[in-house]
């Protein structure tokens, strides 16, 4: 039975080994997971307070508060070289 | 004592309570907080065995994953911009 294109990877994420099923390569795989790992150690840094589960939520938080902000900037520069392909075609 | 411009905003993530403190209005940090309960719930609905730590982790990896897919995303997008920028100043 083929499995398509999809990759299994073994990561590690605040200590707790993850696999991870994608069709991304293991490599972009285990360079998001890091970024994640990484995330979560300046979390519990400036938080040492917070247990395992609410530092996962509050970094995931954190992280989809920059998403929709770098999905504004992504917008408004669409909507910028959208206007400015018109302006030439007049 | 001035608190500068910081908010405190109660959330209800996936069945806890979270104060989250930040600049940003509390409708948007409550928009925020309400995708993560969100992504949570949806990848408990796919994978129930999963525990509240591993469902936060992989949350947040998938997030940090469209992170990266919209940051290369953009960055094309300015690299188009700057280069078509240059092109009319010829």
């Amino acid at each position: 039975v083929s499995q398509s294109k999809k990759s299994r990877t073994n990561v590690d994420i605040y200590g707790q080994m993850y696999v991870i099923v994608g069709e991304e390569e293991p490599s972009h795989i285990r360079m998001v997971a890091n970024i994640v790992d990484k995330r979560m150690k300046e979390l519990n840094e400036i938080n040492p307070s917070l247990d395992t589960n609410k530092l996962a939520v509050l970094t995931a938080v954190n992280i989809v508060n920059e998403y929709a902000k770098l999905k504004s900037d992504h917008e408004n520069l669409l909507q910028k070289h959208k206007r400015e392909g018109q302006e030439e075609d007049d």
